[in-house]
């Protein structure tokens, strides 16, 4: 086997013409715009320029390599592993490229220690990717003879077409397209780490061989993979999988089913908080609210469209001796068609906003468990808005009032916001009047510019049926997050055929906005539960403040102030245990509640509390009823913060709780 | 055919001789306890009593003869009638008695008062109720030939022993036990009425022939048909399946499918009303809420056994492609069970509280429509409260004072209490320990006791895992409703293995109590909805005052005052329309609005509001905030009177309003 001839001009040739310098800093090139290796042959007609580090293309061909050299490392270390697949994922916020095995051992966890330490020698030993190129019945040759790797082939069978390439590395050589890296030595050995094992099928076939997937991410900079371990270690902490279960947020049971949530009485508490506020904001807005059922006959379903074109999503049907036939509710739309149905409606009646928090339930077909972000059984927010065409734009304008002050309460005050409208190229494929659609969309992006929103233009990205509102909240740790949509809906209104009786006493057909702000009440706790990293402000807490006596003997009074608390109208507990006020203070922490009432012998004398806050700490010490009216007014403007040390407060934190600050 | 011989002595006779008072005012007799015709040949030897109007037996003999004299006039005006049965009705609230028809041509409502005629017709010719007895088969030859009725031959051939029993009124003769009254006569043809017509099948099976039910009632005394007539009345105007709809309370569609009910804006305001009180309620008694899935595995319901017991009353099961099989919850409790199982209890922990506001799903096989009395979904205030056996009584005595606190705002203060114990004949088919059993039906009677509660005891009504208390409340008009139920259960707990570690360090068994106050909102709104004849009380009311400005130039002063209530924190709404001020208040009070607020030149000048309350009519004139103070008190307070005229208030009503009073 011979490698690609050299002796013609190469990119990196022509790059060394134009500037030597950018030349050595290349990682690629681009050849009349085509990502290609510096090592690619061109002749004197072509445009070559540089791609180094500060190029958007730059990170793939960079992660891909080091899949590459993951692999390299592994059949060094391993001999006889046959490999799978290598990509980058330059999207993902988790990872930055992987590689599949099937090893001849299972790898452990330890194996990644020794897998990256191999990889450092590699890059010291600044080894060529080599391209080679030969016939498909060729490479196949050499991968069955000297490689032996039967997956390989398949691959190559399958997606090579008259001449294949592959890349070499050391011991190491892959059926790949390309570009890499000229060498291994230019990955920053101090910037790249391998991260977790994972099972992966073979092409993702559950029938197929199970292999092991090594995850891995790579910069160009240090920095950057300090500032990625600790954003990941900083979402492991706040991973809401394990903040759940531990704060009695939520759970699952196996009896119950995969994926099928049970809130927790904690988490069912913040629900109903998170439900009233909405509710109360719905309320002041013309909202109306109503209730219905989680089931349907089939009928339903087969008028909505949903039989057709949703059926794989929703769980099976159910027919019952008497030969009806239901099926359990994906969405809540048809029912509130038929509560608009149930009275005849004229243009005064409209907007009609019709509200539920209502739970549907979709059988997601992965059972892959991502706790609240993934779920069978979801409760929205939901409502629809059935309007004139010319109400469109007031009731997105006032949608989008709501949303903003709801999702800013909870402290997304970064809302980043798509407008998703028709393809200006084929608009064909979109159901209705053009001329109902070209005002709609303009109404939408009007009600935003209203609002001075900054949005993004999504050409082609509405749905068939209307146009639409995407909001996506940044969180607490600069994570993106879908939350709330605002969806116009031009088909439902047909399928059903609603009217209202219109001026000109005719009846007219009403558009339809699908609603959600919180989106649904599971994904939305998950989301929340991260952002705060269990630490809910004081109006969601469902303790918010714990009353710690230092000994058995301020147990009376302990509960004496938290009579008090309760009775001024917070919700207050004790801590009677007999335990040491240092494991007490210890629980509360670990329980996240917004605030300690330490309690002893000083306290009792001078009938206050010593207040601690969760994450300020020791604050001094006040009366039960200044602390009360300082907590409740937190909770009234459902603020974000705690309470800090008070400057004309001059008196020390506890005796024997300083320690703790620490 | 031959009457029976009364030449022997009769029960009659000899009544005469005891009191010849007494036995004129019989109506039929009992002769060693048996209760006969007063025809009825008797011995020397016999006790013979008689049954008059006062006997607990009579009203039974005596609407079953009223059905006989319906059949007679029916058989009188139209011959070729064939007969079904024709039974009393004494528990019934609602009839008295009903007689089934195969007729020659349908009947229609006019006919019922033609043949009411003919019966009053019959009663004056004081015909006599003549018993004959014979063979089987002479019995039957006779129907065949004489009466040519197929469908009592059938009964005849099934029922009849060797001796059959009939009896003869005028030209109609009808398959029959008896007794009946001696004669026409002693019905009071002022006191009897037919009240409608129904379809019912020959014997119930809807194979067989559809027949025409004709209901009527009977009394001794022409009052109580008045008072009946009065109820029934009130009971139609109550009807909540008529207030539902037009009060915008809740509807049905075909197309969701049948029972299945969708609750319209102003019936989810109240309910949501009547959620957040009983939340409320149940926070401060140390509740824990949770949100449960509407379905679950198979493996939980079989579990817990409603796969096997309860089968036939869920709806049917959802088998996926990945062969997982799914249900929807009839019952919420082995959801709550799994989170009473999502962490290790100990001692300290219990009792715990875990309540939902929880749909269910059960198939009632009937497709009848009963409104919201009987529905396939339906939401309860489920609570599931985990306990030692030791905490059974302080948590009965707890739920008491709840229920009763609960019940008694919505004016249900005559509660009927029944404690279903063990049948002390045969205590084996219990399940569970006899000791235990004991001191829970202690537990559940002392708990009451303490509470001053009058309870019935009812013997062996019991489930067989354990004791339960009902409660039965008494409505506005004076009608039975169960609503509350508190149910112990000694075997969900061994079901699902449920254990506490108790302070011996070991693992104990927890008791459960399944308990629902409301029971479910479908039906206590039914029932509410006709307690309160659709006046919902101002703190449930969805519009608690609207303000109806006289002509257009009052519309700004109305729009103000409804800014000012809200503002106050009252649900008000304006009347803008261009009507009279006479059609605004006739349409509020269609809606039962509390207030009407009627504004006119006076009040823009005064400053004021002239006060309407939908029960009481004119209240005077007031500043909206006074009015305000007084509504917000009522709504506060949850009480269920309205406004009424203040001595100290000297005003006229609204000049042009009065005559609205009458």
């Amino acid at each position: 086997m011979e490698e690609v001839q050299n002796s013609v001009m190469t990119a990196f040739d022509r790059l060394k013409e134009i500037d030597s310098k950018l030349a050595k800093r290349a990682l690629a090139a681009k050849v009349d715009g085509r990502l290609v290796d510096l090592s690619s042959p061109v002749d004197e007609a072509t445009t070559v320029e540089a791609v180094t580090s500060e190029s958007p293309e730059a990170l793939e061909v960079y992660r891909h390599s080091t899949a590459h050299l993951l692999a390299a490392a592994v059949i060094d270390l391993f001999p006889g592993t046959k490999l799978g697949v290598g990509p980058a994922l330059v999207e993902d916020p988790n990872y930055g490229f992987y590689y599949d095995f099937l090893p001849t051992r299972p790898f452990t966890p330890e194996d990644l220690e020794t897998i990256e330490k191999k990889m450092r020698e590699l890059i010291r030993r600044n080894i060529r990717y080599e391209r080679v190129e030969m016939p498909k019945g060729e490479m196949l040759k050499h991968f069955e003879e000297e490689v032996d790797d039967y997956l390989k082939c398949e691959l190559i069978e399958e997606k090579g077409g008259d001449v294949v390439s592959a890349y070499k590395l050391d011991q190491f050589i892959d059926f790949c397209l390309g570009p890499h890296l000229p060498a291994t030595g230019k990955i920053n050995e101090k910037a790249f780490k391998l991260l977790t094992l994972a099972g992966a099928y073979w092409r993702g076939d559950e029938h197929r061989e199970q292999m092991q997937r090594i995850y891995g991410i790579s910069f160009f900079d240090r920095e950057e993979l300090d500032r990625y371990v600790k954003q990941r270690e900083e979402e492991k902490k706040r991973d809401h999988r394990k903040l759940g279960p531990e704060l009695g947020l939520f759970t699952f049971s196996e009896k119950v089913g995969p994926n099928l949530a049970l809130w927790l009485p904690n988490g069912a508490f913040i629900r109903r908080q998170m439900e009233s506020f909405l509710y109360d904001l719905q309320y002041a807005g013309g909202y109306s609210h109503v209730y219905t059922p989680h089931v349907g006959s089939v009928e339903l379903w087969k008028t909505s469209g949903h039989t057709h074109h949703y059926r794989s999503d929703m769980f099976p049907q159910m027919e019952t001796d008497d030969g009806a036939v239901y099926q359990l509710k994906p969405m809540n739309c048809p029912f509130h068609i038929e509560v608009y149905r149930s009275a005849q409606r004229s243009y005064r009646d409209l907007p009609l906003r019709i509200s539920e928090m209502g739970t549907v339930y979709r059988y997601e077909r992965s059972g892959v468990q991502h706790g609240l972000l993934r779920v069978r059984g979801f409760t929205q927010d939901d409502a629809h808005l059935f309007c004139r065409p010319d109400q469109i734009e007031g009731e997105i304008d006032a949608v989008w009032r709501l949303a903003s002050t709801l999702l800013s309460t909870f402290g997304f005050d970064d809302v980043r916001v798509e407008l998703s409208v028709r393809d200006p190229e084929d608009q064909s494929k979109y159901l209705g009047d053009p001329a109902i659609w070209d005002s709609a969309e303009a109404a939408l992006a009007s009600a935003l510019d209203k609002n001075g929103v900054v949005y993004k233009r999504m050409e082609g990205e509405a749905a068939f049926y209307g146009p639409k509102i995407d909001l996506k909240v940044v969180d607490a740790i600069g994570r993106l997050w879908q939350l709330s949509t605002i969806q116009l809906d031009f088909n439902m209104p047909e399928r059903f055929e609603l009217e209202f009786v219109a001026e000109d006493n005719r009846p007219h057909r009403p558009i339809m906005i699908h609603r959600a702000i919180y989106g649904s009440f599971e994904r939305f706790m998950g989301v929340l539960i991260e952002h705060f990293a269990g630490h809910f402000p004081v109006w969601l807490a469902p303790v918010q403040a714990r009353v710690l006596p230092i000994a058995d003997r301020h147990n009376d009074y302990a509960s004496k102030v938290v009579e008090e608390l309760k009775a001024a109208g917070l919700r207050a507990e004790p801590d009677l245990r007999s335990e040491t006020v240092k494991a007490k203070i210890r629980d509360a922490q670990v329980q996240k509640i917004p605030f300690m009432l330490v309690v002893g012998d000083r306290e009792v004398e001078e009938g206050k509390v010593a207040v601690r806050d969760r994450k300020a700490g020791d604050i001094g010490a006040m009366s039960a009823e200044e602390f009360a009216a300082c907590a409740l007014e937190l909770a009234r403007t459902r603020s974000r913060e705690g309470l800090e040390r008070q400057e004309s407060s001059s008196e020390e934190g506890r005796p024997g709780t300083p320690e703790l600050q620490s």
